[in-house]
Order: structure tokens, then C-alpha cells, then sequence
């Protein structure tokens, strides 16, 4: 162990201990100097340890302050998926939760869906209504093939954020993320193909594997640091795996981030096994951390990483703008783009090109980035409170969706079905598997809630949890 | 011959020997009456078969009127294409049209973009701003995964015009017809299935069917009926055609419209086979003829037909607002759009219903297929004048697009790329062919040109044609 690391692991556990709790103010670099007898740049990066780890945060002029406290919940464990290719079922469940309508009273925790309600949202919805008002005569004809100039202009900006040196060239924009995960699935494989995966896993691209005749196999998943390789790299051995489907920055449906030494090693496999990856990076600009964390294609040298990501989880679903960076995938993707739904709405791409060279963009995400940190702390607080003991708690490092895994005696479809009727929506754990697993748990969101609506909502969450447990006998 | 059919063929012949020109008033039914000594219904029946013919049109209250002089134009012959399942070529072809920038100067006769200048579209420009300025939160959250339910039952209320009953339910809104063609394309097939389509065919489902792995069938066509339903049966009987993908109204490129006799007949042909229909409907609404032609979908009992159409044609391609009603097909069909792109921007769909529902719809698209009406009539007129004796010419039943047949020692392909340097751009027959057939025809718009600009451009391509046969030493 390194001296830095031997400082941080007792600063940990006096954190986790509860000997600082939230919102404390640590000791100074100095003071920590002289109680360990270790240089100033050892207490440094022991405190950046701890950053990263997010449990404490730094404030400017101020010092070193405990952010969350994370002694009592415990991360769901390592997914332990069927490894083996397998179709994807489990549509008509995805298709009751997207036709579901909710009753306005019914508190939300189901969808994946940002808070708009912000005022730094304000400028772009502006914008767009000018644009309507001055330049309708843009929205009429077929538009550039592979979308506005000036937005693919912005977005290559953007991209230098998350270690990419992109070309406006190398991008294709689509509508939303979803296009671009169907798309690049079908620019890179033929039927048949086997498609690896996190797992658990947005629904989503599972499906898009499913239409496109292809398989997935599920890969065990770690909480915190994402994909296992060495699982990962087993199955590479095992089956001819054509492309590697994941969702490595603040992933949905569990929220971590997969460590830069990680994304780096998962790129330098698919290398040696030749093989590609496509990489949704719809939640990267909403990580907690800043600079935000860099994505897989910041180590792609030869283009085998295709980027996919959209504006759905930034900014706002509806307006449906999304990009695909192809690599050396570019004809091929802009081939499937085509004919998937030809060019996107001209004015909703350079509204979003506006917004972000106009620096709002950023200015928004930092402002959502902040309250969705609150968010998370307060919703695992009130889990934490009302939930069983034993329940665990993914630790998200960005977005607003976080993963709840209950004793394995509890079944979270029924729970679902029992609390549409009421008070508050949630998305059964098994939406999130390609073959039912993760019965016993759920994906809750903390977005758009205010804290007394949360609360609530896990309360009567809590209500039928353990009306279930009553009946079921388990406890 | 029956008796109104010898009456329609001295009338024809007066027609077409020039004794009659545009603009003629013919005489009157009593006098008809007492020149032939036939009763008066077997000339209204002369009458109207002329006007199917679109030889003559009646005017209320003032009688009949010669509307086109075709003595002298032939159209193309049955087109021969190579009947055997094959695989798709042509995109890097097509990607170049998608690419081409026009010069500001260029008269464009390539592209099938409509008229989008005339003051019915208005009110739905301004519905647009309207809804941009008072009701932006819309265009916010996700949409219903099938589409705005206000828009599709205007939809199910304007197929009634084509003779379709459809529910709201029957029906899922598209980003456009290519979108609807591609999710109906992959929800009816696997992977290698063939799928038979007419021969000129729009290059956007061609490279659709190549996309999803399948394989086309060219069938036979005549410019003026349409698919050859003989040839059809053939192929029928020697392949496993899993499904028939045609634009039997108005079509692009021909702009024929097969007869309602023969849409009948196809749809019977797929019930024995039984196989589906995959029907684009695109430019239907603005067929000349009123009230417009039925669909295919119109006779389907049994749910074998997927409709798949848009506003693109008919009010403008930026809109991305298109729908099937996908039949027997239904869920299927969602999943595959829910995996292509999720759902629909709103705001666009709440605009186009609101301008079918108060009758702008039809007030715009009975405008404009006058000015497409005398756009084809001037462009025949145009074509006659300045291209060689021996070019064959369709006779467009609505839209605004037609079909040129040079010689065949004429090459389109070069001569595209030779206007391409100057003042007009074409798009060449190998782009509607799914091997590089039809390199001696041509595709040539005549929506958005003034009669001028129209006159020019056609000089401009009769000069290339003119070179052309100089240096190869033809004629
Ligand atoms: C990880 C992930 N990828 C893609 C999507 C689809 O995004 P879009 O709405 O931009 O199509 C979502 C939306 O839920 C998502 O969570
Ligand atoms: C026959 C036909 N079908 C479909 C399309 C695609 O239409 P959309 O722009 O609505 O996707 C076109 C456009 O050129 C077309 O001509």
C-alpha cells in the first residue's frame, strides 16, 4: 500500500465510521501533514482519492468537506448473468412501461427522464421558438444527410470535454441515441452475430440487438467499476463476439462510472480480439465529476469504437437530436442512417447548436449536474430509512437513476403491477436483463422530484414492500 | 367494342390528330348525341373515359375541355429487369445525390422535393411558430411511443378518402415514409427472405431492403399500368417471395397509377401466395385525378397490407412526419419503430393535425395539384421540343415527377455528371435500378421550377443529349 493510499483508508473509515458525517469539514492539508509525517502531495492525492470516490468534495477557498456518508449501504452485488448468447425477450414488458400512462397524482420514479424545469433550460426553448418565428422556411426541405454542419461543429467541440479529438466529418447526427444504437448494431454485424453486453443493461439497446436478428451475451457486471473483464475477456475466448455493446460513464440502469485504467483495458481487448465497441455515452456530460470522465473512444486509435449519444438525458428527450461517432465505420453508418429514417428536423439541431456555442449548454449541465448529486443522496437517505435492511444501493457517479436490489425473496414485477395502481411508478428490475433475471429489483429515478415527493413515493414503495413480506411469509 | 368505346375513339383521334388542342371546348353531349345516335349516357360514358385518359377535363357548368395533346409523346416501354432475387447495389451512386450541393444557380430537376412556396402551406408554418411560442413544454418530455393520438385520428380520418377504414389504434407515426418502409421491411422478413418490387423503384427502399439483408426481385413494369401482375405470378410461383413493396399510386418514378381493377387483382395474388404487401402511398393525395385513387390497403380484409406514407410530398419533407398502418402487423411493427428511434417529436405532429383538421390539408394539396397538373403538361411540352424525336416520356397521374427514355445509346450517368459542373441536375435511371439498369433514362422533377427556369434547364440537357450523340456517333 502506498503512503497516500494509507492516508485516505483512515480518512474512509472515519468517514464511514461516522466520525464526519455530511457536510463536515475535514482537516487541513497541514494538520494532516503533521499527524501522519507525510509531505503535502501525499495528503493531496490522498484527498483526490477520495474525490473520486465521491465521498468527500473540495471547496474553493474553503477545504475539504464529507459529501456523502457511506457506511450503511451496501452495493448490489456483481451480476452473475446466464454467459452464454441468448435472444432477448422481454419485450412486452418493455412495451407495457412505454405505453403506460401514469395518473398525475402518481409520484415518478419509473422513467429516465431530466429535470426541465430549470431556468438554464430557458435560452434554448427561446431559441427554438425564434427559429420557428424567423427561419420556419428551414424546417421544410430534406436537410443535410448527416445533419447541420454547425451542430456537428459544436458536438466536436463538445467532445474534446471527454478526451476526443473529433472531425464535424466524423459525425452523423440521429434521432436521439436510440437510432444510433439501432444503427451502428446493424452497421457493424449480420444476423446472427453475438453482441456482448453489461448486464444489467438499458432495455433499449437490447432490444435493438433483438430486431436486428442478433444475440446477446451478458457479462458480469460490477456496481462500481462496470463490465468484468476477466469475465469479459472469458467470454471473448469462448464465442466469436462480433461487437461490444456498453454504457461505460454513469451507466443506466446502475450508475457507475467504469475507471479510466478499466475503459482503457476494454479498449485495448477489443483490439487484440479485433472486434468493435459501440459506446452510449448519453448520461457522460452529467457525471458528478469535473472535468467529466473520459469516454472509450478518447483511446480509440484506429477507429473501432463507434460513440453514440444524444441530447435525451442533457437536456430534454423530446427534442431528439443524438450522434453517432462512427470511426471507420463512416459509410456504413451513414449508409443505415439513410435508410433508417433518412435526415433529422433542421431546427432543432441548430437550436442545440446555439445553445451550446452560446456556452448554456454547459452552464445547464453543471447547474442539473449539482441537483441531481442532491438528489441521489437524499433518495438513498429515504431508501435507506424506509427500505428493509438488507436492501443494497448502487452508488451512481452521475445522471439521476439508481439501481435498488432487494433480498432475492421479493419480486419486484408484482411490487410494479401493486403500485401502479396507486401512488407511484418504478421499472422492475427484469426490464433490464435479456431473459427476466433481477426479479428482485428495481430502477428508481430522482429527477424530477421534489424531496417531500420522494419521500413519499419510497414510503409507499416501503408500504407494499412489506405488505409483500408479510403475505410472502419471508422475514 | 362497346358503343361508348367507339365514341371515345373518334374523340381520341380528334385529339390526337391535333383537330382538337388544349384548351378546346368539345361539343356538347345533345350535339354528340345527334351525331353518333347513341342515348345520353353512352357519351357521358365516352366522356368519361376520356377524362380517366386524361385527355379531357370538365369544367362545371361550361362542358368539356381538351387537357393534354398526347398524340406525339410515346411512353416508355415494359421495363425487362433480370428476374431473379438479387442483391442491391447502387448506394455509393446514391449517396452522391444525397451529398450533391447545388449550386444557387442550378435549375433542379433531381430531387423529389415539393412545391413549398404557395400561401396554402401558411397556415401551417404559422401553427408551427404558434405552438413553438405557447405550448414548448410539448416538445419536451417523450412522446406516445405510436405517435400523437390527435394526429392519427386525422390520419384515419383522411384515408377514408382512399377508401381505407382505420382506427387510430391502426396506425404508428414514422420520422417520415423511409422510416415507416424500413420498420415494415424488417418486421414482415428474416434475414434472406426476397422481397419483389417494381422495376423503376425508388432508390430509397431499395437500399432499405439492402440494409436489412434481403434480397430484391425486379418485376416487370409498365409505365402506365404498373407492376406487370403476370410477370408478378411467375415469380410468385418460382420464388418464396416473402413480400411485394410497391408505390402503385402516383408512382415515383413513373408516376403512374396502377388501375383499381389491378390493385385488386395484386392484393388477391398476395391472399393465394399468401404473403404481405408493403404499399407507399406517399404522393397518393396528390394524384390529379379526384376523388383520388384507392389504395391497395382499401380491399385488405385480412390485414396483409402495410401501408406506409408522409407528409413529405404533399406538404414538406423537413416536417419528418410519416405513418403506417401496419395491419395484422401491429405489434411487430412497434417494436421495430420503438428500436429504430423511439418515438416522434411532438410539436410537428400536433401542427400537421391541426392543418388536416381544418380542411387546410385539402385546400393545399387540391392547390398544388393543379400547378403539378400544368407543371407536367409544360415539362412534356418542354421535353418534346428539345430532346431527340425518338425519347419516350411517362405520363404522370399525379405528383411531380416523370421518367425519360433516351435512345439507348444515350449514357444518363455521364450526362448527369456533366450537367452536375453547370446549370441543372438530373437524377440518372441506375439510381432506380438495383443493378445500374435504365442507364439511358432519367428522372426529372417538374414541382418547383418557373416555366422559364423549366424551358432552360431542359435546353441545357437537350444540348449535353445533342453532344452526347456527336462524339459517340450516333444518329
Ligand atoms: C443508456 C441509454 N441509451 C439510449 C437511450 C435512448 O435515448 P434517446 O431518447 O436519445 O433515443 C436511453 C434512454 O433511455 C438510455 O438510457
Ligand atoms: C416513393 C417514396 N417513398 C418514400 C420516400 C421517403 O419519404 P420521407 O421523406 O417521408 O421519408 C420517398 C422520398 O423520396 C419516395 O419518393
Amino acid at each position: 500500500m502506498k503512503l497516500y493510499e494509507k492516508v485516505a483508508l483512515v480518512l474512509r473509515d472515519n468517514i464511514e465510521s461516522g466520525l464526519f458525517v455530511v457536510g463536515d469539514k475535514l482537516p487541513s492539508i497541514r494538520q494532516l501533514v503533521a499527524e501522519h509525517k507525510v509531505s503535502i502531495s501525499t495528503v493531496q492525492q490522498a484527498y483526490h482519492q477520495l474525490e473520486i470516490e465521491s465521498l468527500i468534495e473540495a471547496r474553493p477557498k474553503s477545504g475539504y468537506f464529507v459529501c456523502y456518508q457511506r457506511s450503511a449501504s451496501v452495493l448490489p452485488a456483481t451480476s452473475r448473468p446466464a454467459q452464454r448468447p441468448i435472444e432477448v425477450s422481454q419485450w412486452q414488458q418493455v412495451l407495457e412501461v412505454l405505453l403506460s400512462k401514469e395518473g398525475v397524482d402518481t409520484i415518478q420514479l419509473q422513467h429516465a427522464m431530466p429535470n426541465m424545469t430549470e431556468s438554464t433550460l430557458k435560452p434554448l426553448l427561446k431559441k427554438m421558438s425564434d427559429l420557428m418565428r424567423h427561419q420556419v422556411a428551414l424546417s421544410l426541405p430534406y436537410g443535410d444527410i448527416k445533419g447541420a454542419l454547425v451542430l456537428r461543429e459544436q458536438i466536436a467541440q463538445l467532445a474534446t470535454n471527454s478526451g476526443c479529438v473529433l472531425h464535424p466529418d466524423d459525425l452523423v447526427i440521429t434521432s436521439g441515441c436510440q437510432e444510433g444504437l439501432s444503427v451502428c448494431l446493424r452497421a457493424v454485424t449480420n444476423p446472427g452475430d453475438i453482441i456482448a453486453v453489461e448486464s444489467p443493461s438499458f432495455y433499449g439497446s437490447m432490444q435493438a440487438i433483438q430486431a436486428a436478428n442478433l444475440k446477446a451475451i451478458e457479462i458480469p457486471t460490477n456496481a462500481e467499476t462496470g463490465l468484468s473483464l476477466a469475465a469479459l475477456e472469458l467470454a471473448l475466448e469462448q464465442w466469436p463476439i462480433k461487437a461490444i455493446l456498453v454504457t461505460p460513464t454513469c451507466n443506466n440502469p446502475m450508475g457507475y462510472c467504469m475507471p479510466e485504467a478499466d475503459k482503457k483495458r476494454l479498449y485495448q481487448l477489443a483490439q487484440s480480439y479485433d472486434i468493435c465497441i459501440i459506446e452510449d455515452d448519453i448520461y457522460g456530460d452529467i457525471s458528478y465529476q469535473l472535468p467529466r470522465p473520459k469516454t472509450i473512444k478518447s483511446f480509440d486509435e484506429d477507429g473501432r469504437v463507434l460513440l453514440c449519444s444524444s441530447f435525451s438525458k442533457t437536456v430534454a428527450p423530446g427534442i431528439r437530436v443524438g450522434w453517432i461517432a462512427p470511426g471507420r465505420y463512416r459509410d456504413k453508418v451513414t449508409h443505415v442512417k439513410y435508410v433508417s429514417s433518412s435526415m433529422c428536423p433542421t431546427l432543432p439541431q441548430l437550436a442545440i447548436a446555439d445553445f451550446i456555442h452560446s456556452g448554456r449548454y454547459n452552464k445547464h449541465t453543471r447547474r442539473v449536474r449539482l441537483l441531481y448529486k442532491q438528489g441521489r443522496d437524499h433518495l438513498i437517505q429515504c431508501i435507506k430509512k424506509y427500505f428493509p435492511q438488507d436492501t443494497r444501493i448502487s452508488f451512481p457517479q452521475g445522471g439521476y437513476i439508481l439501481w435498488v436490489e432487494l433480498n432475492k425473496h421479493y419480486d419486484v414485477v408484482k411490487l410494479a403491477a401493486q403500485c401502479k395502481q396507486g401512488e407511484v411508478s418504478i421499472a422492475p428490475g427484469t426490464l433490464f436483463s435479456a431473459t427476466g433475471k433481477y426479479r428482485n429489483c428495481m430502477r428508481l429515478n430522482f429527477s424530477e422530484q421534489t424531496e417531500v415527493e420522494r419521500e413519499r413515493g419510497i414510503r409507499h414503495l416501503a408500504h407494499y414492500i412489506k405488505k409483500q413480506s408479510i403475505v410472502e411469509g419471508h422475514h
